[in-house]
């Protein structure tokens, strides 16, 4: 048993050289998207206008087990990777469980979270392709700074549309999307169709992640050399994400270690299916059976409380058909909910997954997400976004059984990011404002009825 | 010669367990600090009734080479360091220039300064001592969130007296430390004579780091098992920072490299102090031979504009007198000023030092400080905080004359930490509604014709 440090980082000779694809190990493959006029499978030309070549490539690739990580874009990694894999000492030591946690650190960089692996990865295959500008929609606002730092990076002009409510909560996020230069829209805004047709239908929407991707898409194809990029759901991203579980993997080797449990927060899945994927893997060849856990948001949970049929991506109904759990292309979860975690849908690789039984979901209400985030904040010295914070309060809750039953099971969650931009957030839990709200059934059931119907499928 | 990774971190074996003293090196030591009422040498004595015994002890401590770090002390420390050393491989490309540029980032923790380095050693001997309260001040907010979290860790009860002008700039300040169980409150403030007393000559006072120690030291001393502590200025923290200093001398050493120029920002001296530790112990005994460059707002400019004479150490006039570049203990720089930097004093370690010829000092105005700031962000991926992009700025003009004579100089410079809460002086940098405040020769010495008046000495 090798003596196990606190942190624990890769050197850069230890860094991936490859992505890993974890479509390449499933027993069956998620369905095809459809196109949204024909119902027909998309091929990777049908996406050519909306997604650079090489990335609708990523998209369509189901069975290329390892891509090559471009060297550019390992140059770019080496400026903040490898990040490290932590033991939670001081959280075991608070709880009181002879449970292991570890957690995968990805918030040391400036976006704060782990959506720079992809960020740089699409802004790379953009410029590479001559594109002259960008547009995505952005959430909390971890993937519009993440974003907007690589375009910057590579001076791509980005226009992020920003989900209405969090440009409220989040004035700063605002700030520092401009600081590296990306031009910011609250949306649904009047600059587009797709964002004029929603607000005609409710002024007073806070918005949802499903608008802002109808705004940006539009923007994207009507616009020379433009493209759109998404920071989550999608299968590209899910492969550039996967460095942080072969990271993880790699050190959890060093130790000597290997996780009875991998936890990770879901919304469109960047995080958990990055962090899974290696882990999975083992699962997938019958080399290990490790519990993969996802931890959703109460007041939207897609995989937990979703139907898993062919939906929209966006709100606008312009993008493809994807299969994937979903609450329906027009669900608006509560302008209550602070943080990410907020899109309709869930990425379909772990759809299918979960539908398939390899992988757990869980949902958690916020007060409780805030109560374990402010403990794991004092015990371990970081403050954590809230959206990592749904898996620090799966990973307690995991310990704490631990300590009932007397398992020393070992735990790795992954820790995607700060919360520096969610002070009001924390602010409302600290003075007792912070409320949770949680669909009703009828409120869910409204939003499946308006689900697609697609002729000889639903 | 080795292969230059971009961040090195030490392993955990190699950090240092010994804090290391750079008095004991120093040809003269800094003059002895005063008793404000007898204008005597202090003992140790009488610092206990300010500070607690240990701390009182290395303050007065200037013998002991290197001061061992208690075990709990390092083993907290394991929590967020050892620092990575980056080399700034992007920066140097964009500026064209043939010179190394490293820097050492302490921003990585939640606090997101270096100033975490001391807080916990503080909080530790406090509670080794059985206190059961602390009080200190804040200007930027980084000290006081780094000794909320250290406080929180030990569970004693915190005071924060904030610079009444950052509070208003910084509201999210306030929240992440309340998140660490800290009370915090606006100063000057009618908690404390000394407050009211300033508050009654000037209604509208934006406040100052000495109003803000003057109700922090009254408040330790009026309350039973209550001590007052300090994040800067002090022997104490800088010997407490000299960590900085000594893992990056290790990292260098591990590349092959030595400085030509360290440089850091200055406001009361933590960080230059710890960072310059072991090279200007080179520099003391004849081994090297650095330039050591302090860099400091040109609002606030103590070393390259102050007088080197006995002063308050705070406003209010009643703590000990130290001898220091001091701009005047009533000195209060331009609210327009953003961002830490902003005390009317510098270490007396460091301004004998200054005195003495062994460093160099330059000020910068916050407009070429955002200039350097936004260059560097874009190209390193982090963002750093206003204090810290003094040095950013010095380095980078450093790196510039190398450009323009052509030498491949080694440049190190502390980056102190992150500037995720300094978002509204981002905005007013990008919006073109910042400006520079520099005080004026007849402000100045309107300031200086305040200073005490000690029979026999000045």
């Amino acid at each position: 048993m090798k003596k196990i440090p606190h942190r624990l980082y890769l050197t850069e000779e230890q860094m991936p050289k490859q992505w890993y694809n974890l479509r390449a190990d499933m027993k069956e493959l998620p369905d095809p998207m459809l196109n949204p006029a024909t119902f027909q499978p998309v091929s990777e030309e049908d996406l050519y206008p909306i997604f650079c070549k090489q990335l609708a490539h990523q998209e369509m690739d189901g069975t290329t087990r390892y891509i090559d990580i471009p060297e550019e874009i390992q140059d770019f990694y080496k400026m903040y990777r490898p990040s490290p894999l932590i033991r939670a000492f001081n959280l075991e030591k608070a709880l009181g469980t002879p449970a292991k946690i570890y957690y995968k650190f990805e918030g040391n960089n400036t976006s704060g979270s782990h959506k720079l692996n992809s960020a740089i990865a699409q802004a790379y295959y953009a410029k590479e392709q001559g594109l002259t500008s960008l547009t995505t929609e952005t959430g909390a606002g971890q993937w519009g700074t993440a974003l907007a730092e690589a375009c910057s990076y590579y001076n791509l002009p980005l226009t992020v549309y920003m989900v209405k409510c969090s440009y409220e909560q989040k004035p700063f996020r605002k700030a520092i999307i401009e600081t590296f230069d990306g031009h910011i829209v609250a949306s649904p805004s009047s600059t587009t169709n797709a964002g004029r047709k929603i607000l005609e239908k409710d002024p007073n929407t806070t918005g949802s992640l499903g608008c802002a991707i109808s705004e940006a898409v539009e923007k994207a194809v009507t616009t020379e050399g433009c493209r759109y990029v998404l920071g989550s759901v999608l299968n590209q991203v899910l492969l550039h994400q996967s460095i942080i579980g072969l990271e993880s993997k790699t050190a959890m080797e060093m130790l000597d270690e290997y996780p009875d449990i991998v936890i990770g927060c879901a919304g469109g899945g960047s995080n958990l299916g990055g962090l899974i994927a290696p882990f999975m893997q083992d699962k997938l060849t019958g080399k290990a059976s490790p519990r993969i856990i996802a931890v959703e948001p109460a007041s939207c949970p897609s995989l937990t409380r979703g139907r898993y049929a062919y939906d929209f991506c966006d709100t606008g109904r312009v993008t493809p058909l994807a299969r994937m759990y979903t609450l329906g292309c027009g669900f608006i979860p509560s302008a209550n909910h602070a943080g990410g975690l907020r899109y309709h849908g869930m990425s379909p690789i772990l759809s299918k997954l979960y539908h398939d039984g390899y992988m757990e979901a869980v949902s958690v209400e916020q007060t409780k997400v805030f109560e374990a985030a402010t403990l794991f904040a004092k015990q371990e010295t970081i403050l954590p976004a809230p959206e990592s914070s749904h898996a620090i309060r799966a990973a307690i809750d995991e310990a704490l059984k631990c300590k009932e039953t007397g398992e020393a099971k070992t735990i790795l969650f992954g820790l995607t990011g700060t919360g520096y931009f969610d002070m009001n957030a924390y602010s409302s839990y600290l003075n007792g404002t912070m409320t949770d709200t949680v669909p009703t059934d009828e409120e869910l059931e409204k939003a499946f009825g308006e689900l697609p119907k697609i002729p000889g499928i639903q």
